[in-house]
């Protein structure tokens, strides 16, 4: 039996990048897995070659109206939709139907959060699309409905986890994460143009306001009863993929301890990969790739655990994340699909 | 009478900013500044548009040998040399000379920390050419010997001296600065191929290991009888010129005071803007300017003052702090030859 | 005397462009010339900060309307306008008023090939900006009004003229030219985000379509008896600055009798200069300067001259070039303002 | 029974790019194919990790010294040497190995252009790894001597085979090719670190001294009886990866006529396409795939043909290339391992 798959919101990098995946996956060059509707808002009615030349496999499709009618009869609908348009949608789907949703709708458990940083009403909360995280993967087998954790939330939570749950930092956490310009998404702003964007690091965000703050908090509040408390900084760099964060927070530990503990955390983690010492994570050697690179470090002087990370914001970020948390959910083997070779140089 | 300069180590970038600089500086305009001697190691005999083709007025000049006697007879020596070379060199010319040094030879006080750090013995200390800093600006008056302050020790140090000298944080500073590739000099490394740095963000020197560690937490310790503890984690980005630092520490402050304390430092300095509320630091804005940018915020949720800041490492955080500080020593305006005005985009 | 200098268009590229080097002009540096008005269409109302944060001088003026009332009392108005808005206002600003136009309206001679590539009424002809060519400097002597010309028409007829003048290239000419990012101006185009334009080079306007085209061919054509071809090539390349041109036509001089034959033509050319044998011309050696880098060769193999020079599409490109007639228009010296120095790296 | 696979230069970007589609190879993937030796010169003992840290499963290989007894035992050798290195080491292996070199020994027929362009005596001709060309594929079922083509001769030949070979062009043709940074390969020269070529697009080789120019003239005298002349300029612009050449020829031929000729060239290959209508290459679109993205037009007013192509310098034009060769070589499925689908944005 063939499994049907659509993409609403087709025309952006979230679905774009589902899409990309997709047609590396066995399923869909073994013919077990069909690529159904590609759907979009303004960009109904247009090829996806005028929106992604680099599919070519799919050139031709025409995108459709992004409607219940058109998701209609397929088994697994990806989400790529601006955030607050997904519990609509969902709404209107059969309960069977495997909804994944790249947007930040269905992740947080906490009203008041989601209130206070998206500004409208709280929509609920699916299994969190994070298998690495303790418990989280059990919770995705044979889910229909799965929130895809944001990018920042990704590329921190996995350096961060560790340290928290064994309990060798004092959760009072510092986070600045530098990111390449798809992390904004396709969106019209002036200060995103090619122009403004190379040659240049600014900061964005700053304060404790970005919305992936709570997110990142309710992760690592999840392993320890002590108040975490985190400062995030996200840094806009000139480069189109990547996210590399720097977590810093205070230690007693000793460096060899702290690896330890992530080397046991993540031995049995197809995507998290812990560094040899000597080597530092650089978002080029995961780009286009569904892997994680940690550097765990203690600075003795200070008195900090720092531990760097790398990923792709668009692939383990989002589509990456999200075609993981599928396999689960379908009992496909996790990694189908999704290659730890990055693409460098 | 005409004054006369020289730039040694004229090869390199750091060289090359400062004849950049002063082929704009009022002196050389109207003649009473002379652009004499330019020295290099490997590179003597070749022409300075061999290394630097941007400098057409002296794409001629023939560089010499770095030696005191290619050096003697000139007013002022600018050292753009590798770490280590600038003290014996130094010893062989008149103490009459201005030398300024670019290198990290004579900024450390603590011959602990040098060693620590630079492994091998320590040279000195000469007066710091960072005038924005407490009681700076008079040791640099008729100073013949100058010591530039490292790149990103100018980013932070003035991101953080303000709030550090009022009180207002616990000076347990966590620092994560992103930095162009040109902060690296132009050191043959594989690591440092165009096509290794660009698409790509990477960690270097991290858990307490940079050298410009002991210089941060040096000017900042001067500042308070409060133990100071400095976090610093270097990125570089994918762009030639830059350093976007982010600056976190725990407080209770409000916004507001914070604001007001950094707005009283810097009332007077022509060159350090503190950006209207909203308004955030991008290094293109200050690319090719003596200018650095500040926002202040305060996280309240996490209990922490972030600063950011902006400063071109080539201008600012060598060449033009450079070229201020012998403003300051030969008693011209601070600032001749040095513009507020970035290139952007 | 004060003399007042208005900018509309303030808040785009060439208009921000014009008053960074205004900012460097001895005139303002020395208060003979006051930067008056500043306006803008959409943006009028804000601040300059918003939109141009390198130039701190002018960060608090606030942005007036583009019209004849706000433009009113200024003896110098720089026009940075969407082509077709600069006819319309010019007629009713007085005939004394020195109007600059770095639009395209006041460019062509042919009104058939302004109404082929711009489909609009053709508004007519003003002295053009570009004092290189031959007879073009007299021209702009006592000028009110100036068409500044393109960026690629900058370039690429500079450095074609003395090859098309002298007669040693038979004129069926092949231009490929590679621009940055800010030649598109600051329009809100999907294809101009950065996230499509880094680590990305394409081609636009293939095949003749572009509409700098015409205005080349005038250039070139009025050196020549010869019927003059152009087929011209234009490149989006990730960077944000900088036209490097190629220009290749059939030819049988030799490569000393091509390169003596562009020594004597720009001999005296304070801006434009024919780099040593060997160099070859790259942007970042002009950017943000007013100068034009040229290199010269023969492919006897091919039997083709290839010329390549580089400029700042921003600076000799557009506002620079803008700064340079106005030079000549009031009686300054024509390199007020302007700086041969590029900024490298 | 189990194919042995040896990559000698596997710490250079060529060795590192045909491990990266190895390791995505269907015969690696099943276990038919296993990776055997991989060699090097100086940087022999050291682990691949330490080169190409995106390569995540072969991470603690360690890299041998490349010699005919390292080499000896595998059924397939790539080869991604310095050029003059294969001819030697060639010699030393069995006939029945295949040896796919991708470096330049083994491309050009003509003895007298090689010593011209390579200045050391012609160590032969290969069988011509470029599947596409009239004639090529056959040539390369059963041979146990590949040589891949150059980077350039991909995107340029490919570009203007069709138009030659149908005659519809006057073979006197232009080429100007914007080229990424890794085309360079890995070498330590201070004009390719980063600082330097980020913000910045320069020519190199320009004047018909390119290695490349005999070989797309090879390529392309084959299919005519015309004398062909090739006029080629090569570009280097920041960016990691991508070519973006422009072709320019005389023609009389219509758009539409020669769209067909390509659309038909074309039409049984998988990897190159002919972009529809109103579409143009970028180089973003086939980053990290075998394709080849071409557009065809037709400038009326200059008499000429203009063919713009796309292709991953290091994919199809070096190790994506290599791979569809040994693919025929071995009697595999043309296509296995390489994907048509682009790394964007």
């Amino acid at each position: 039996m063939t499994l049907r798959i659509a993409v609403a919101g087709a025309s952006g990098y979230a679905g774009g990048e589902v899409l990309r995946l997709l047609l590396n996956h066995p399923g869909v060059l073994d013919g077990s897995i069909e690529i159904g509707a590609l759907t979009a808002g303004g960009s109904a009615g247009t090829t996806l070659a005028a929106h992604h030349p680099n599919l070519l496999p799919l050139a031709d499709r025409v995108l459709g109206e992004t409607s219940p009618e058109t998701l209609a009869g397929h088994d697994v609908v990806f989400l790529g939709l601006p955030h607050g348009h997904s519990a609509t949608l969902a709404e209107q789907l059969p309960p069977s139907t495997l909804i994944i949703d790249c947007g930040a709708d269905f992740r947080l458990n906490d009203s008041t959060a989601w209130e206070k940083f998206y500004g409208s009403p709280h929509a609920g909360t699916w299994p969190y699309g994070m298998p690495e995280l303790p418990g989280a993967r059990d919770k995705l087998r044979s889910a229909t409905r799965i929130a895809v954790p944001g990018c920042y939330p990704t590329g921190t939570s996995l350096a961060l986890a560790p340290a928290v749950a064994a309990g060798i930092i004092e959760p009072r956490i510092t986070i600045v994460a530098v990111t390449g310009a798809s992390g904004a998404g396709r969106s019209l702003r002036t200060d995103l143009l090619g122009a403004e964007v190379m040659g240049s690091a600014r900061a964005y965000g700053v304060g404790g306001v970005h919305r992936h703050t709570p997110e990142i908090t309710q992760n690592l509040q999840a392993l320890t009863k002590q108040p975490v408390s985190v400062s995030f900084t996200p840094i806009l760099a000139p480069m189109a993929r990547g996210i590399l964060a720097t977590c810093v927070a205070p230690t007693t530990a000793t460096a060899a301890e702290a690896r330890d503990i992530y080397l046991a955390a993540y031995a049995d983690e197809p995507f998290v990969h812990v560094l040899p010492e000597g080597q530092l994570p650089q978002t080029s050697a995961v780009v286009g790739s569904n892997a994680v690179h940690l550097s765990v470090h203690v600075d003795a002087s200070a008195g900090t655990l720092v531990v760097v990370s790398a990923i792709d914001n668009l692939t383990k970020g989002t589509a990456g994340g999200a075609i993981q948390s599928m396999n689960i959910a379908l009992g496909l083997p996790e990694t189908a699909g999704l290659s730890t070779v990055g693409l460098a140089p």
